[in-house]
């Protein structure tokens, strides 16, 4: 009998619950509201039973490997307690595992839903097609989430709060974080970031293809800023020309600290990749003599193939989180799961 | 027949070469100057017969576990191979471990200093002390050194250029470093850049105190600076607070992306802990999240002891480089050695 999985996508809108194989991926997704203003123990009901249908309809076929589950952090680990979560309000100190684990009778693993990602795009994105088993991914959303895979498997760090480079600082004396810090990465290079920037721009009068896109719709999104960017709107270029410097002074701080094969942008802001990277390769090579001696095609290193550092787009998209869910009890097969540093 | 190891400490000025024992740490310490001038081969035909001198004194007692080199890097991995080592000038393109091999018919292991003052602090230093295995070393000397340990070995990426931390970007428009990039914690917490900003002080006429120190001494030194705040100087305070401004950014940043349990400063400047650290840690409290949650008394996780996040000064002082090169040998006993990513 062959093995399935089962994956939980928990995000601040949408729920998504999905049983897997690793020869026919994602075999039945469920889609739901996340419920957050009926309550925590209303979304673990729903998380339940949705993993309940799952099980009914394919154990009868598959034997079952585990349950993963991808939720927003900040999250403990090994505890599985979420610490303040921004896109959980209210669910602060909730100890999300046990609270599953329980309504289940059944072991699940917790993970942020930022390593998940991370952990899917090394096993079945970009680190695969590269060859490569350890990465860095930065995932560009409402905010920007972090997750560090060593040899196929999610970096924790000793609390499970590792991969928060979101909130690396670039600009010290930067616009406020919701973190409490001043001037994190994630104020210059989010989905969020970008339109308040570009608000900004428009306000400032020296943008006036932004300004006649926010009086068309206050609304607009960063695709709709990008398709602006992408037909020359000068104002629009420079919004992009910014995340990229923001992005290279973060990549080049993490590629000299970890020195790792590959580096990963992902995340919806990722679609305006051709107008952001540029600047981001500019300003690591000018940040990282790492990066300089070791990008492709620099040929000063000697070590042949795979030796050197990548940066690239997420080859995954929005599905990333369920899948990296999904992946989870396979990964966590050859590894004592939780305990600190599981690299 | 019990064992012993040999460790060099390969530096800009100074070349020590010591046997070593677990049972009695240093057993016989050669010190000579690195005779740059006389070139690489010279310096590499003084280490092997430094070497050759303490096997003849001590293989009659001991049995050699290994012989184990620091060097300054940058330092390719597996390779052995130095690339444009500020501090060994000519050196660039090196094959030190090779050549040393070929002289001595024998195998050795090398490492970048900071990666072995790092292995040094965390099994004999301050990891030892509060029984952790993983920490983050930054080593403010001339420039900025940086070792990262996981689990008692050396972190060296996939390159052997992780730990460059020195070189993470503090202020994107800061001071030019020699790396190439500007704005380098190196360029605010070195003692280097310690002298720089004093002198910068000294000019500017607002620092009396500082200005009076330069004239009676030109060439004074940090320790003297230190001195000077320690007696109340309102300019040198500054100074040594600005430093620990510098450190508590990165630190922060490295809290975040690593989550490591400890982290430690050494080198020669870290005498001014007491000068800079207050500041260090008001920095990292407001810019590091994971540490508000992780630091000892926040009582916010309940992983028991050791699970959370320490910062503290070296306890090994200037044998660290040495002694990290004496222990080389044994750590890397149980590892492949110089494979990528060996965590």
């Amino acid at each position: 009998m062959s093995s399935f999985s089962i994956g939980v996508d928990l995000g601040g809108t949408n729920l998504r619950i999905a049983a897997y194989t690793r020869a026919s991926g994602l075999l039945e997704t469920i889609l739901l509201p996340t419920r957050l203003a009926a309550g925590r123990h209303a979304v673990v009901e729903d998380i339940c039973s949705g993993i309940g249908k799952l099980l009914q309809t394919w154990s009868p076929q598959f034997e079952l490997t585990g349950i993963g589950i991808g939720t927003p952090g900040p999250l403990e680990l090994p505890a599985g307690r979420l610490h303040s979560p921004p896109n959980l309000p209210g669910w602060d100190g909730f100890g999300l595992r046990e609270e599953i684990e329980t309504a289940l009778s059944m072991p699940v693993i917790v993970e942020s839903d930022a390593n998940v990602a991370a952990l899917a795009e090394c096993v079945l994105g970009s680190g695969r097609t590269l060859g490569l088993d350890s990465l860095c991914m930065l995932t560009l959303g409402t905010g920007i989430g972090n997750g560090i895979i060593l040899h196929g498997k999610i970096w924790h760090g000793v609390n499970g709060m590792a991969g928060e480079a979101g909130h690396v600082t670039i600009y010290p004396d930067g616009p406020s974080c919701g973190c409490g810090s001043n001037g994190c990465l994630e104020m210059f290079a989010s989905a969020t970031a970008v339109r308040r920037i570009a608000l900004e721009a428009a306000e400032s009068g020296n943008a006036p293809g932004i300004a006649a896109l926010a009086k068309r719709n206050p609304e607009f999104t960063p695709r709709e800023l990008s398709d602006l960017a992408e037909k020359g709107d000068e104002g629009a270029k420079q919004i992009f020309g910014d995340v990229g410097r923001a992005l290279g002074i973060g990549i080049a701080d993490l590629i000299n600290t970890l020195n790792l094969p590959l580096y990963v942008v992902g995340g919806g802001l990722a679609n305006a990749w051709d107008l952001f990277s540029p600047a981001l390769f500019a300003e690591v090579r000018h940040r990282s003599y790492v990066y300089r001696l070791t990008e492709p095609g620099s040929h000063v290193l000697n070590g042949g193939a795979n030796h050197g550092t990548r940066i690239v787009a997420a080859e995954l998209g929005a599905d990333s989180g369920l899948l990296g869910a999904c992946i989870l009890p396979y990964t966590a097969k050859t590894e004592k799961h939780g305990t600190a540093l599981s690299s």
